[in-house]
C-alpha cells in the first residue's frame, strides 16, 4: 500500500523486523528527513554520531546500516537510486527560517511535522534526534564547508531500507527551500513485509 | 584554578553564562570530549546537527559557535590553538571498543565516564548527545570517507570557549586508542569568570 505525505507535512508508521520500507520521491527534487525509535521503547533512536563512527564515512547509501544511540542496527540501506542523502544536517525548525532564511513569519517546518507526528507516540520535540535526510544534497569541500542544493533525484528515485528491529519511523515532505530547490512537494513510502 | 581530568575519566562542571572554560592538552595528542546541557533545564543540550547547520561548516574553531536542540547558542569558541576539533561521531563506548576494536574486555569509555558524571543531575546515558570532540583528529575524503588520526595536538594546545547560557559541561580525557594515538593522557580545564 502507497502511503501519500503531502507537501511541507510528515507521518509515522511502525515497521516490524525484516519489513521493507521504500521512500519515493514522486515528482523530483525533493526531500524526506526521516527519524527512527525502537518501538518497543523510544528512548532508543537514530543517532548520526553512531552511525558516521561504524559506518566511517559521511554519505551513507546501498549497503549501510542506520545505528541507534544504543550502537544496534536500525535500518539496512537495499536499494538507493539516486544515491546521495545526508546525515550532517537537523530537521528545519522555525529558527531555520528565522536565523538561516530571515523569514520570521509562520512557516511549516521538519521539526514541527515530526513532533506533531511523534506525540501520539509519547515523543516530545526535545528528543527528536538529527535525521537521516533521503534525497538531501549536502555538498563538503575539503576544508568542510557544507552547503545545501537541490536535490539530484528524479521523479521514482527511492531508497529502500530493511527494518532491523521493531521500529517506529517519521518522515517528513521538507519544508525548506534550501533542500528541494524552492518547490514543496509530496514524499510517497510504502511499507511491505520480508519476502 | 585548574582542575584535572585522569587519564580515561570524566568531570562536570556547571558555568555561569559569560564564564570562560579554558580545555587544555597538557602532554600532546589526547581527546577530549564535550557536551553541553542548559543548566536550568538539562532537557536542552548541545546538537551537532544545528551547530554544523547554523555554522555551515564540519569544522569548527575560533569564532564559531557551538549551538543546542533549541537552536540558541551555548559556547562560543574565542580561541583554538591546535585548530583541528571534530563535531561528527560518537562519544566512545563499549560498542565501540567490541564492533570497532574486536575488543570484548571491559574498557572504560567515554559515554560511561560521561554517564557517570552526569548522573547526579538526572542525565541518563540514552540523552547524551553527539559530543564535541576537542583535539580529535577526524579526517574525511571527499567521497566522505572518514578516518581517525592522532591528534596534532602538542602539549599545552588550548581550546577557550566562552558560555552563552548557564551551561552545565561534561569533559572527558578519552579512552579510546584510534583517537589519541594509542596513549592515555590526562586533559586540564580551567574556568575563570568574564573579565
Amino acid at each position: 500500500m502507497k502511503h501519500i505525505i503531502n507537501a511541507q507535512s510528515g507521518k509515522a508508521v511502525h515497521l516490524k523486523k525484516g519489513d521493507i520500507l521504500t521512500v519515493i520521491d514522486p515528482q523530483g527534487m525533493q526531500v524526506s528527513d526521516m527519524v527512527l525509535f525502537n518501538a518497543r521503547d523510544v528512548k532508543e533512536k537514530l543517532s548520526s554520531g553512531k552511525t558516521l563512527d561504524f559506518e566511517a564515512s559521511i554519505l551513507l547509501t546501498t549497503g549501510n546500516y542506520l545505528w541507534s544511540n544504543r550502537s544496534n542496527k536500525m535500518m539496512k540501506i537495499l536499494e538507493d537510486t539516486n544515491g546521495r542523502n545526508d546525515f550532517l544536517l537537523a530537521p528545519c525548525s522555525k529558527e531555520t527560517f528565522e536565523i538561516m532564511y530571515n523569514n520570521p513569519d509562520d512557516h511549516p517546518s521538519c521539526l514541527a511535522n515530526l513532533t506533531t507526528n511523534l506525540e501520539p507516540y509519547g515523543i516530545v520535540q526535545d528528543d527528536i534526534p538529527t535525521a537521516f535526510n533521503i534525497f538531501m544534497n549536502v555538498q563538503f569541500t575539503n576544508t568542510g564547508k557544507l552547503s545545501v542544493l537541490p536535490p539530484t533525484s528524479q521523479a521514482g528515485d527511492y531508497v529502500k531500507f530493511e527494518a532491523q528491529m521493531d521500529v517506529l519511523v517519521c518522515l517528513t515532505a521538507c519544508s525548506a527551500e534550501d533542500s528541494n530547490g524552492g518547490t514543496f512537494k509530496p514524499i510517497h513510502f510504502k511499507v511491505e513485509p520480508q519476502q
